[in-house]
């Protein structure tokens, strides 16, 4: 199972591909960011997220895309500037038939630290740990990371996806396929 | 001078293409809007509404894009989902090489009314009074085609993009290509 993390952002979105591989061993395919220049027209960010996140989800033929559900931002203005770069990024993973999940920044910080509060720098040393990374690691590619391993800890493929859905409803994780 | 108005939703999207004909006569070319259905996933809707607008920009090849700005939502979850339909659609733009134009609310509604706090039903009257439409105009529709009236007012065809941005920015209409 290849599961693509999207951390998405209208100046930076992190992206990064974990493979779940044999006895669940987590395996670091590759990660990186979208970074834009502040000055350039929206419009010509969101292609080139588009563009970019595309051109990821083509080489690295991820199996579903995992993305943190948002309920928070500064105000409405940042909202709908983050909601921009979002709904781009869910488009990039519809258009290439994947299936998205959200989970709440809660469920992923507690599947890569164990603690549901735990601070950025804790999720970025502990995405290194667990996925044997050396070099440092952008923080949004970081949260990308987490939100996969946060898909692989939650995902059970004995269960159709309805099933799986019902399931993580059930869990307070906040884990569903993408319906608002 | 051909240009598409977009009011960008979650559930339903309208659009309207407006044409500058001799001596400023404003003509109607086609409008519409893409209704989606309430319990499909948001990726999957997000991927009717990108193919949508690019098979309308295909067909009847555009200038430019004219949408509304938006610093008003009932809350931050619905600037968020209301964002997700707002990128996919410029970014729908931005894939074809149009640039795109935003007018606040009140320029918009002052375009068509001549009054800037005018009513939803008061916006569809005189767009169905400028572009001589019999049938009724749906109210998404009717907004798309109001936007794509108030660039059409606004924009100068002797003076080069930036100054006309220059030019918007200096009215207080709030006209200017996006750069949120």
């Amino acid at each position: 199972m290849r599961i693509l993390g999207i951390d998405p952002g209208s100046h930076v979105t992190g992206w990064g591909l974990v493979e779940k591989g044999g006895g669940g061993k987590l395996i670091h395919i590759s990660s990186g960011t979208i970074a834009l220049d502040e000055g350039m027209e929206l419009s010509g960010r969101l292609l080139l997220i588009s563009e970019g996140l595309s051109s990821v989800i083509r080489d690295l033929k991820p199996d579903a895309v995992s993305v943190e559900s948002v309920f928070f931002a500064r105000n409405v203005r940042s909202a709908i500037t983050l909601g921009h770069a979002r709904g781009v990024a869910l488009l990039a993973a519809a258009s290439s038939g994947l299936q998205v999940f959200e989970y709440a920044p809660r469920a992923i910080k507690q599947a890569v630290t164990g603690y549901g509060n735990a601070e950025k720098e804790q999720v970025n040393q502990m995405i290194k740990a667990l996925l044997k990374i050396t070099e440092p690691v952008k923080p949004d590619a970081a949260d990308a990371l987490a939100a996969a391993i946060c898909h692989i800890n939650h995902f059970h493929p004995g269960l159709h996806l309805h099933e799986q859905a019902v399931l993580k409803r059930k869990r307070a994780s906040g884990a569903a396929p993408i319906k608002s």
